[in-house]
Formats: C-alpha cells, structure tokens, sequence
C-alpha cells in the first residue's frame, strides 16, 4: 500500500512507465474548487520531459483527463481520477534492461522485493510516476488557495547543479525569476553556466546532481502535528518519496550544528502586532509546528543513474556483465523536480490544513 | 492523530513532561515474543538524563511497567502498553515560561496551535516523550531478531559535536565501541576533545548540536514500499520527527549532489552468491528498496536551545521582553540521541518487516 | 477519505454514474498473480444492468480496462487501476432531478453534505460505484486462491425477496445452483414465484427489497483483529457500506438473542483431527475471530427508492413539491446485490488474511 | 493493529481483564476542552459489573486515572491516556479454562490465532475491554457538545430480553426514564417481567440474550463519508466491535426487506424552514449520510456464553472433554451493553463530526 498519501486528502497513484497510462485518485478533495483539465496541465507541462533543451527528449504531451470528482467544472467532494496515457513507447530501447540490471537505478531491488518487474523502462521507479503528484498537487493548490491562504506561495528552485551554486535570495526570490529560465533558478547569472554545465556532461555521456531549494510564503500559524507528523517529519518524507533524492534538511540543517545554541536561536519580537522571529534558523519550524515565518528546506537530488559508458553490473540471472546505456538520457533531473517538489510540498500543506482544520475549526490563527 | 506511528507495528505515545507519566500502547506486536520489562528497560537507561556527565542533571529513574499484552512472560498478540511514571517534578522551575516564549522553543507554536499549553517544562516537545518510542522500540527489536534478521544490527553513534568531527569505520564500528564512552561516539580519539566541547559550551551557559550517524548491518533485501512509503522516507520522516533535528541524508546525501552519475553509481557483483555493490553510495537503498548492503544515514540535530543567557522574547500577552535561561541544561543532546535514532529506524525496520511478509509470505529473499 | 477501502489490500473506487467512467485503485496486490481483463469481467458481468429480464435496463457493456500494475499477464505488486468508461448517458432522463430531491434517495443529503452534487443520476450513489469494487474484488479472490484458501468458496445467494422466502441448505448449497437462475436464489422451486413477484412490483411501477444470505466454505482459522477489527466488524461495514443495506447478522443474529445460552452454545468436538464445532450459531466467528466453520452471514437489503408513482418532496429551492419516477427503473436489486455481497466478502477476506500472515508468517493454521 | 478506532479521534485501548490494568489512549481530541476524572467516571460506572442486582457480581471500582493530555482541566490537544488498574483478581477460578477451551468464548479462536492467550479470564476478548471504549467515549461525548451538537442526544435502551420486548417510544424516550430502572430499557411496564426472567435464568445457571435500540437525537445533516465510510457503515462495524453482538439493522432493517417502495420511501417535506422526513423508515441515514432525522439502530446480543452446566467441548491438546462453568456469572449482559453502544455511537459520531468539518469548514449545515 506504499502507494497512497495523505490522511485526509489522500491520493494513490498508479501506472508504469509503459502500459496504459499514469494518473491519480484523490480522494478526500473538498467539494465547489472550479478545476478543469486547464488546471492541471499547466503544472503537467512544467513536469513533462522534453520541455527545454536540457531535459530529456522524451517527448509526451502528457495529456491529462480528468475522469470523476468534477461536474460543471466544479469539484464534488468525490474522488477525483486523473488519467494521463503513455505515448512514447519504445520498449526496444529496453530490451538489454529486461536481462541486466542497471547499476544505481531500481531494477535490482524491485525484483528482489517483488519477483517480477516491467523491464520497459523505469516501471513505477520512473520520474513519470510523479505525473499523479503532480495532477494532485495542482488540485491541492487550489484547495489552499481557496479554503485557506490565497497568498501562500511554494517557492522551490535550482540552488546548485553539481559544484555550481546559485546565488538566491529567499526572500525576494519570485515564481517569475525562476520560471524565466530552462534552469528554474532564481539566480539569473547562474543560467548559463548550469546550462553549460549539463550540456557539457550530457556530451560525455555522463550525468550531474544537484539541490533544489524550497521557500513557502505565508504558511500559516500551527500547521504540523507533533509528535510524530511534525510538519518537517512530513516534508521530508515527502520529499525523499521523490526519485533519486538522498537529503532533506530544514532551517540551518546540517551547517547548524556547528553553532552553538546563542548563534542558533531564533529570539522573537512583535511586528505589525505579530509574533516574529528575528532571524530564520528554524525554516518556519518549531517543535514540528509552523510559526508563521517562511517554511525552508533543501532537498538533495543525485546525479542520474542512466549514463552512456560502460559499467559493471550482473544479469538477471545473476552472473557478471557489463551494461552500456543508450537511447535518451537525462543528464540532470533538476530542472523537472522543481514542480515535483513543488507537487509534494502542496500535498502536505493541503493535508496538515486541513487536518488543523478538523482539530480547532474555522477560528485556527 | 500525530502521535501514532507505524502500518502494522502501530505505536501511540502518550505523555507530558510534567504530568501523571508518560509511556506507549504498541498494536501489532506478533505473540509469543519473550518480553519483561528488563528488556525495555535497558534501552531506556541508554536514554534517561543523568546517565553521565555530559547529560542533563535531571535524574529520572525512568522504571518502565509493562501494563499489558504480556503473559507469563511472553508477547499475547494484543495491545502492549508501557508505563513510565514521572517523578522529578519542579514546577517552580518553570514559572517564568508561564508567561514568555522561550526562543527555539516549541511554547509559542504549541500555544498558537492549541490555545493551551503545558507550560511546566516542554510538555508533549521535551525529549521525555521519546521514552515511549524507546519502550516501543526494545520491542521492536526483538520482534525483528525473532522473526525476521537475528544477525541485523542498528549502530547509531556520534559523528559530531559542533565542529569536531568523530573518525569512524562504519565496516568495522561496534556497539561496544560506541557504548563504552559517554559521548557515543566510535572514535575513541574524539572522546575527550568532545567531553571537553560539551563542558565548556555549558559552562558559558550555551548549548551546541552535531550529527549522529547511524548503520544497519544484515537488512534483508526488499524492505520498503514505493512510491511514497520508500525506506528512505520512511526512516526521514522517523527522524525528523525527534526533538531537534534539522536534517536527514541517506548515502551519498548532500555531498552527492556534486558527483557525476560516473562516480556515483554503485557497480554491482556477485560475491558469496549474492548480488552486491562495489561501492555504497545509495546507503543501502535504490528506488525506495533496501537492496541488502549496509544503510547508512546521518541526522543533524541543533544545538540546544535552552542556554543561560538573556535573550529577546515575547510574553504570552504579545509584549516584547527578555528570558533567561536558568536551572537544569542539556548543553548537549548528542549521546543521549543515539538510543532516540536507534529507536527509529528499529520502528521504521520492523513495520516494513511486517508489511513484506504481508505481501509475499516468508519466502522473501 | 470515505472512497478508500482495506488495510493491507487498499482499494480506492472512482467515477460517477454520468461522467468519464468508474473504477478502482488497488494498492497493495502481491505481486505474481495472473490477472488479465477477462478475469475481471467476469464478475462484472454479474453485476451489470441489463443482464436478465429482472433488471434494471440500462444496458452498458461495462467493458474493464487495465491501465497499470501489471506485466505479461502477471501481477507487479504495483498499483492496479481498473476503468470502465460510462456510456449509457442519459442526462435529459434526470433532468427534473437537478430541481427536487428523490425520496429515500440521496440526492438531499450529498446537496446537504457537499453543498453540489451530479444530479445528472445517482452520482457515487449509484450502484454503479460498485464497479471498482467487484473489480477490485475479483482480483482480491486470485490472492485468496494463489496465496492463502485454494478451497474457499464465497457463495452469496438470494435468501429472500418481499416476504418470499427461499429455502436453501447451506451446506450443500453451490454456485452452479445459484447462477444458474436469474434470481440468483440457491432454492429452484422460489425461482418462478420471485420472478413473477418482480415482475408484478414493476408493473405496477413499485419495487420490492429483500435478503441476500452468504456462506463462506474453507476460511481458515484466526481471521480477524480483536478488538475492533473483529472479522464481524469488518464485514458489517462492508455490508452496510453497499447501496440499500439496512441490515446485518451473523450466524444466529437477531433470532439468536431469544435463545438462552444453553441453546446458543456451540460445544466443541475433534473431527479428522480438527476442533470442530457440533452447531455453528457463532456463524464461523468466536470473539471476532474466525473458528474454522462456514461463515454466515445475512444483509438486508431495502426496495428500490426509485418508483414510478408521485411522492411528496421538496425542490432544491426548498419548497414543498411532487416528483413522479420515469424511465428505467430496477423494481429489485437482489440479483444483482449477489455479486456485490461477494466482492465485499472477498475483500474484507483478503485484508485480514494479508494482516494475518503480516502477524504469524505463513506458520498461521 | 486491531486494537485502533477512528480516523480523527483515534484511541487505542489495551489491557486484559487479569494483568496490570486496561485503559485507552485517545490521540486527537480537540484542545481546551473540560475533563476530569470524573467526567469519565460517571460512565465508568454506567459499565461496571456489581452495579446492581442483575449484573455480574464481580466487583471492581474501576476508578480511572488520567495520565496525560490535560492540564490545570483542559485537554491539552494531546495524546490523553486514561487507566483503570484491575483489582479482583482470581486466576484459581480460571484454572481449568488453561486447559479446556469455553464453548462459544474466544478461547480457542485466540489461541488458534496466536498461539498463545491469557487464560486468566477472558484476556482481550473480556467485556473488561471495553472500560477504554467508554472512557475515551465520555470525552467524545464532551468533544460534541463543546464544538458542534450541544443538544445531540445518544438514547440507547433495552429493547428486548429473551423474547420480551419492551414497549418503548423513540419520540419521547428520555435518559431519565432509562437510567432509573436496572434493566436499563425505556418502558416502565417491561422492568418487572425483565428483572424476573434475568433472575430465572441465572438460577437455572443459564443465560439470555436481547437487543439494545439506540436513538439518537439532533443529529447534524451531512454526517458519514461515502461511499465506504458511510454513517450506518460506520455505526455497524462499531457496534459489531462490541464483545457478543450479533447483529446490527438501521431505520427498517430487515423488516423493511419486505416492504415495497412506496410502502418504505421518506417522504420529504418542509418542517420549520428544514427539510424533514415525514416518516422514518431510513433510519436518519440516506445515501450513507445523516439526513438530520433521528439516527435510530438495532443490536442483536446474544446470551451470555458462560453457563453452570456441563457441555461438550475438547481441551488445549485437543482431546474431547467436558466443562462446568462455575464462579461468577453473568447471565445477562444486557443492562451493561447499553453504555457500551452509547459509546461507540459517540466515538463514531464525534469522528464523522471531525471529517466533516475538515472538509467544509465551520459553515456546514
């Protein structure tokens, strides 16, 4: 059942990477949020591989439909099915997968785990599983925006590509700066240089990390249910749900525990007749609970496992052999996780409001 | 619903710092289990304040009973609940926090999302809940050398205090290594340059944070359940739900982000019949699924925030104002953090156990 | 969250009558099982309108497609999504439905609860929603076979309808027997008379309700999780969550409670080397536990709200009306409640033996 | 994990009835709600045996303690744990039940399961457990009427006992006219005949059944989650979670199978500017979701399992034997079931009141 997430806006995704097709139920959405085909796809597209000169060429519209849960363009309060098909189907470029294993990717693990797996391509260890992430969460977002906080904003960027560090600044850093470039950056100096950077791996047959960063606006007060679903427990296993992601940190992180406890401290004051923190170690978190400060967090994405030179690895039936990738190759996954971390953030957000919703009502600061 | 844990081996904690007791119901326990309270209690003497000299003074004797779901000695099956009762109240000590925020604490988030607070020491957010994982956890742990992996070891320590850095072999590390110092950490050399850090920190009345890393030796192949219920996920969201921690990294984590995919990929072979990796960068997980080499994590945890100086803050009434600490001071979590992280990653190992037997029998690899 | 079903084999059911189509998300299917279209049709064959001359008319094919989860005709043990599209759109058919509420329907209550609803039909209240569940149902009885009861039989039947009550032996009772009639009754001689009893309640555009009795050959031992998922527990809500229930009882039931306790007992004997029981008031369950003998269980099902005489009602605008029913009409849902008994059985069956095995390995008896 | 209930206000309760004590840990209920022990106590001793001369004469207190999740009188919106120690122990009366399995009792199916039980009594499957059902139902109760339904009335009452049914009006029944008479049943005229038969039975060393009915009144319209957590659903389960049951029928249950449509059908109609039903044959549920009629339900008890006489049964090594109750003895456990029901139907209540407010906000009808 590692499938579903949420405990009361609950989605399941399903689908390979080949077969019929990929989406999402929901379930538990809020009745009355208009949601049309429109509003899904925008946030598919930013997904989709084969959008920009330094993804990869797969090339799939990525056409959503929304099956139930909506009638005359508004939500029932039913679950609401989003079915994306598969178009771009060459299970020939995957015909050497279907005996060896390839080094650093899932195929080993799901056969071991399950005894069988969908050797034609990634199967459900795909980045195009995250299409039902994303589809839910371009409904969640609406949810926040319309029962919630209509000036919540998730922020997440490109902060680094390899060794390269962007220069970003949270709090100025805008969804426009970063969608402006095939980066999704917020440092436009870093632009060229990243671009630089991928293509030059991607021509070595090689492949290159990277850390997505992530700034929320205006969360509100008391989102986060210690003890166990404290609001950056839940962060992060969202987060490392995502493929290919090795770290999560919050706030200061690991660089905070080198300071001591008087460096580190937040102290507080009034503002505007508000409770603030002075500074941000915290990423707008204490004690598994939000402040009301911005929400941020890093999450660390390894350099992809399909490259194009030889490599040891051992068959399916488990004798020693060399495996050369071939066919398309996305050399740097960064720039597609944005939405996907964007995607997770949104779910648990929508979640924990409407949790907090149920334990104090309406009257919630 | 936050403090409940777990699919199958479901824990609900339960208890205030300062209150009747704190303690633990375990649902799913497998019968037939041999359990006393002798077994939970030595995990909870690994956790109790004033165990050493680098600890926080308060001396809790911390005696677990066990209240149910025995029998003669053995597990029934049914639900077992563990009671730790409190004893060193001083209320007294707490009277300023009545009325002020203490700063990096969870007062003003708790009071922002209940409308109420247990102002008599952290309540649900001190350190003291932690007691019932580590109850639940002792019992984990035998379920897990019971049913499932006699030989799998959970081998926390720490890697860090502040800016000193521990030397550990994560190949060769031991628990007795670990367990014969206070600090616990597996570099012997740093435990006195440690001792040293914490006694000094504490003297200037400041507090610092480090990383504890932890590896698990002998974890069968196939545990975790993509897409959301990853291993990796599983075990961030585990520790980012302790008290103090700011980040999670599995593996290669943060520093992977600046490898190329031709340094970082895991090579497989075969060795004594198995399929293994010439390296481990992935911490022992690929796609969310262990795949039976060494996990390895780290966890940052913050420095503490509890310190003896004069800091800005607000009262309960939304007036500026100033704190100072005073009274008992943990000056650092970090060696009592290591039964907490093991504590974890043994619930986190035995619910995903449980739900692999539950999908494919014991004929699991 | 309603729309999610099961612990370990999680089903989430979609779609409306009217709208892109139905279905069903199973998260949690072992993987290796053979599973094609064809073995799901089947049982939705059962359960289509349209299939004899005493049901309802709407005449849809209910043609199910796989979209995930499996691979060359084998299981995964990744989620399997199942939709049938709708086709049989009749909207101008319910188009004074957009404007008053049905009696003893749902209409009132989703407009009350969600504040909209697709008038366009029944909405989720359609009998229709239970696609996915006889889909996902026909998979869940491939585990039972392959993994746990080869022999378990699920064999629900038509006990009565009106006050014409079958008389059917449950021992010997089989399926042939039961299908073999469009009544689905286990009794030949009450086949004619409940056919003419629909067929005059129809004509005289009225309906008639009924009792669907259910034995379960084979169960093995120790089904069920005291205490509040007895096995009885979960049947009865899954009984009770199918359209037009309004009853439950296992074994003896509401008879039983005029019995004394000397009546009532079950004695225990060995028999071929099993603790058997001398007479089965306990209807196959022991203090939510199942004891080895056959299941029994009865469900209760209303006459159909829909008639085609006036009533008195309300408009949506809250003033008092009439509304007369027109257009096809199921004066009877007894046989076709048949397959949808099964498919509650069979997955609440599933759960509890995937729990089961997650407890005890596969040693359980 | 059978030993967890509800979604929102979860509880998980433990305990034998021979062992340190039972309890419940409730996890999720608001914060700043009134509660003491004695709060709780008053329904305590509604349950507990020795109340009077019809119920067992085992005689325990049953003085809760809370343990957590208050402070200075308000609930704290943490985990509250509440304890009952067991007292009057007598293991010497269950020794020959280490050795024969007790016809019709959980005996054997609990060891079958685990493989192990508690033969001190009747372990888990005792009436003992419901002690944490009925505590943690006092604060769902307090939960209602503080944040939505102070006039929600949960009116359950003997109906019947053996074959004599009590003459009882829903409409005018009232708390009073039910508690002021042992037998715990609405009609004054029934108490006499009822005590006698109680009386008989037990003389003749055996035992009877009944039926306890529920109303439930000012219920808010928009209860129950479709379509597998409809109310009725939820209510069935609930009830066939208590120890003993049998059946459970909602509205016109199984009487209502042989009426036609236009004999059963509501009516709508407006009442006071609400849509009200002229009759009641729903049961206050349509479609899975409260209509605002009175909620009224049926469940079957059967008689009590333990009896003086001898009867048939085998021992723990499986060979046939003979077993003669003796000791304390319950010949009817109808007076205590009444606030056994009224607590499940709170804690149901109060869970489908949380969802509900989750997914519309304070602004449902």
């Amino acid at each position: 059942m590692g499938s579903t997430f949420g405990h009361l806006f609950r989605l399941s995704t399903f689908g390979e990477s080949h077969g019929g097709g990929v989406g999402v139920v929901v379930d538990g959405c809020p009745p009355l949020i208009p949601l049309t085909e429109a509003d899904i796809q925008v946030d598919l597209d930013r997904r989709r591989p084969g959008q920009s000169e330094v993804t990869t060429p797969r090339n799939e519209a990525d056409e959503a439909e929304i099956l139930s849960g909506t009638f005359e363009g508004l939500t029932l309060g039913s679950p609401i099915a989003v079915l994306v098909r598969n178009k771009d189907h060459r299970p020939e470029a995957y015909s050497e997968m279907s005996e060896k294993f390839r080094p650093s990717h899932a195929d080993y693990t799901y056969q071991a785990k399950y005894g069988i797996r969908n050797w034609q391509g990634g199967g459900r260890s795909s980045a195009r599983e995250t299409i039902g992430r994303v589809a839910a969460a371009a409904i969640a977002k609406k949810v926040i925006a319309a029962h919630f906080a209509p000036t919540l904003e998730i922020l997440p960027y490109v902060e680094s590509i390899g060794a390269l560090k962007a220069k970003v600044d949270t709090a100025t850093v805008t969804r426009e700066m970063i969608e402006s470039n095939i980066i999704r950056t917020g440092d436009p100096e870093s632009v060229g240089p990243m671009i630089d950077l991928i293509k030059q791996v991607r021509g070595e047959g090689n492949s290159v990390g990277g850390v997505v960063a992530c700034v929320i606006r205006n969360v509100p007060v008391g989102l986060g249910m210690p003890v166990f679903d404290r609001l950056e427990a839940d962060l992060a296993k969202a987060m490392l749900s995502l493929p290919a992601t090795k770290g999560f940190e919050i706030g200061s992180g690991f660089a905070g525990t080198e300071m001591t406890g008087r460096e580190h401290n937040d102290a507080f004051r009034m503002q505007e007749g508000r409770v603030r923190t002075v500074t941000n170690r915290s990423g707008g978190v204490q004690g598994g609970i939000s402040n009301g400060e911005d929400l941020f967090f890093r999450v660390a994405f390894k350099p992809t496992a399909t490259i194009m030179t030889a490599q040891d690895t051992v068959t399916t039936s488990y004798e020693e052999t060399e495996l050369k990738g071939r066919g398309r190759h996305d050399a740097c996954v960064l720039p597609r996780a944005v939405p996907m971390v964007e995607a997770m953030a949104a779910l648990v957000l929508v979640d924990h409001l409407l949790r907090q919703r149920a334990l104090r009502g309406d009257q919630t600061p």
